[in-house]
């Protein structure tokens, strides 16, 4: 996609449902992005080659979701310098517990910002990433600003039972 | 502090030498920061006040760490549309699972970007403020990529047992 | 609801259906409450504004419901000398683990009373409010004696498997 | 002791240290109390039969602290309509998790309200029957108030790193 | 039930299709068992008066089920010195490792010989049971050891997929 | 030893110092007993051989205590119909959680009596070997009658703080 | 079967569904299996019998499988000198953390190579059992190979959204 | 090392302690290795490279120690088709929990196999190395049996308490 500033990167096709909160938001805050499908451990160069070129290609963040021994996240934070939010997928067996500690351990050097295990977490992965580009974008900030509020507005609108 | 970019927030006073690997990398990065100590439960207004007021008061990053029921990075996240970065301090009954999940389960539309609990945490909380901000600071993202490289160096020429 | 003593605040609409049979065991003691739907993370303010007036307004007991990173109990605790009964709502990826520890686990200073997640959680808030009130009111008191004699009786009466 | 208003149970005299928190605090809140080390599994009885006449010898609330299968609040619980506050203790293997379950995981109808595992937990035992007992008693109230400005002032003027 | 050499208590009628698989395997093995529903937090003196009677009312051995705070075997287990057998109930939010750690961790003085969560349980304390019972009978020695033989025997007449 | 009726097994030397608890135990109510130590993994074929002949020798109850993937209970169990009763030993990296559900877990058919991890299980494995060995030994069943009174005495007397 | 280099084990036929993606992989690898169904604690004894014969009845691997309290890949393991490989059995309970802990924690002297719980270790057993026997087949490290390529291809070839 | 069957990899030199037992076993086996200290997320080009030649390089195992959000071994697997074993390193947060459910959790097509936490790893990663390798080597077969041999009759030669 032209413009793009994000980079979606899932590790496996069956994520997509689960992801759609994180794309529905970045479309709501107009902001451009590109989704790739890739397995850390079974394209490990692709994933490390696409990382490598994130940012000259023009990406200022990349969401990466995954579950299991999620170490798509990882892998991605190793080879660049841009910010990398990392989604753990839930899973059958352990809940996405598994998931969650493979993607928010990672040892001192490599950062990789962690969000919600579950439905919370692709769309807070947007809401980051906006939060992050804002920073040099004034109307993307005042874009969130209005958010806040409006999140809030609905929030109290809707406070009292009857 | 003058030309503070990153407002550090800990629960407690007894989180400072777990801190210092996240001060010593802003050090070393050269990038400013101020260190407040607050409690989400009990100065709860002064850490929204506080909050509300980190963006005009020219902070780019809050990083905020706390244990148990750990809800300082939530409750600054509630209340600014900065990047909020969590670190989720070791507890000696549960290990810190208490405070990564207090930390990382955020609801939809408050995001707060998790880091690994123990000594990793704080060090690499500094490297992803880092990362935010180079997004703009070209000469930042020279000093994170020569980082990156000394990192990989340093592993590399150590890399033989004998 | 005039003469409401309790106040109940759920973290989102979706936590009623969970939360009903807290709202019948309360009026099963005839104790009036009040309900309002408010985010710890969308709303602080107005979170942390009612919790400053709960006790002047009249009521004696605050319950506070939610789930994942559940900071909505301990954010009402904050501002309030009222006791504040917190229930972690069940979650779907975690059973509810989350919920608990980031109620229960509060620092020294700041109570939450947490009471079981799943379906005995709300019920058990009301008879704790109740439990609460009846130090100073005789009549509940006999109330919350008939309730603990009744049950006891009707656990016996089914003592006999045939 | 005379005036006592909260009784303490605890089901070991190995638990003291972890509750001299609860203690002083209570001290310090001019509460009188009394401690009993008994045993939920050791002396049901004489457990039973002090829950069943802790009214009517003039407590008010009842705290017990127990680790492991901590059945100790919960069988307290079972024989008074008195609040019952129950206080996971750490434990070696475990971590306090066992603790935690049993005692807050009570069924419908006797409920326990459970505060931390850990340091945390006797110190807010005592301030959350504090706060239930300032219910019917002003002069608590006030105390209990001033108690949270000063805590909150301590915190904000030691809130500066330097 | 005549000759009843088992007490068996669940702690609500909710938990008797779990417990079939037990009732079952008694009547497999021909060991009158009486079945009991009653609730460590509801009825803790019908509990406790049950288990002091329970030897010289002729039961050999108590088969107890709960979920949750699973308080109830270690509740009969203090009142007498027949053995008991604790099965921890699944329980929809943490699975039963709430039921487990409530049974199995019992303080020195106080066994309970607890079993697994889930089908398994309820059929093995049965067998359990009948283990223990037949240290001083002969023929139930023998109905276990043929027991134990056709229960390798069909899993050997079944062991080849095809 | 002449008279052994308790037949001990450990899974290593190492488990001497935690299991000196239930000898001691033994010792105090003067059951006789004889200690093997055998691995479950390194001498199958040993283990299983002492199970087969464990009955016939006179053993009334085999205890088994056993670490991390803690099979040696099990293990015995499938090869005799003596009750066995399964204590987990504590580990340095998960604190015994792998041990007991290694030893609690068992499939239909095979059970296994688990007592709790750290240092109450070896004291009550003892006693529950007591409680079934007293159901055909009257003298035994005073004595853990004593035991209990005794015990209870202990706390009743040391009930009180000051 | 004739030439059956692995044979696979498991503890109970309800395992088979979940096996199926192991036997599928070795069939589109043209290795040759065995699948005995057996019970490493309903017949210890026929299970070292086959564990013991496996290497010269042709084996080069052993794949087992169970649930729970899992010992079935370690009781193989202790009396061959095959490699071992384990799969943890999802379970109901606790999702199969049971079994993963009871496969993995296995003591020194004594390994099983565990792979995940959940749908991938059957197929993951599968493939590390070809790329053990591949080290002295080179045609089947052709095929390795060859299925490492093609699996990379088919997750580049759908590597794009749209 | 000239003759190097075994590739070792650890993720930092101060995994070196922890993995002494396992060059000490191949030692003993007399097994030729290399160590190589090396990170999946600071080096993941240097990792997929020495995997990538790991096989024409003449290794025929890989072996692979991580801590945390422990990638290495899985980062291994994905480049070679040579079986890669996993010892996940014990944390001090969380015990090595988040260490073995990352290594041990590895999506379909790519398999770790994967040994204990803690002390027995490390040691049983070199005999299952052995192990794979006395598939080709007859005279390695023949030291396996005899290790067996040997640790069953030290456990014997030991087994009487006195």
């Amino acid at each position: 996609m032209e413009n793009s500033k994000v980079l979606i990167v899932m590790g496996s096709r069956s994520d997509l449902p689960a992801m759609e909160g994180c794309m529905k938001q970045l479309d709501e805050f107009k902001i451009g992005y590109t989704v790739r499908i890739l397995s850390a451990h079974r394209t490990p160069e692709a994933v490390i080659e696409l990382s490598e070129n994130a940012r000259k290609s023009g990406y200022e963040v990349i969401i990466a979701a995954a579950g299991g021994a999620a170490h798509l996240a990882g892998v991605l934070a190793s080879s660049t310098i841009l910010p990398v939010i990392g989604i753990p997928i839930q899973t059958s067996a352990l809940g996405g517990m598994d998931s969650l500690l493979s993607t928010v351990q990672m040892p001192g050097g490599v950062p990789v910002a962690t969000v919600a295990i579950g439905k919370a977490g692709p769309k807070n992965a947007a809401i980051l990433a906006a939060q992050i580009m804002a920073l040099q974008d004034p109307k993307l900030a005042d874009t969130l600003t209005a958010f806040k509020k409006a999140q809030a507005k609905a929030v109290l609108d809707d406070s009292y039972l009857n």
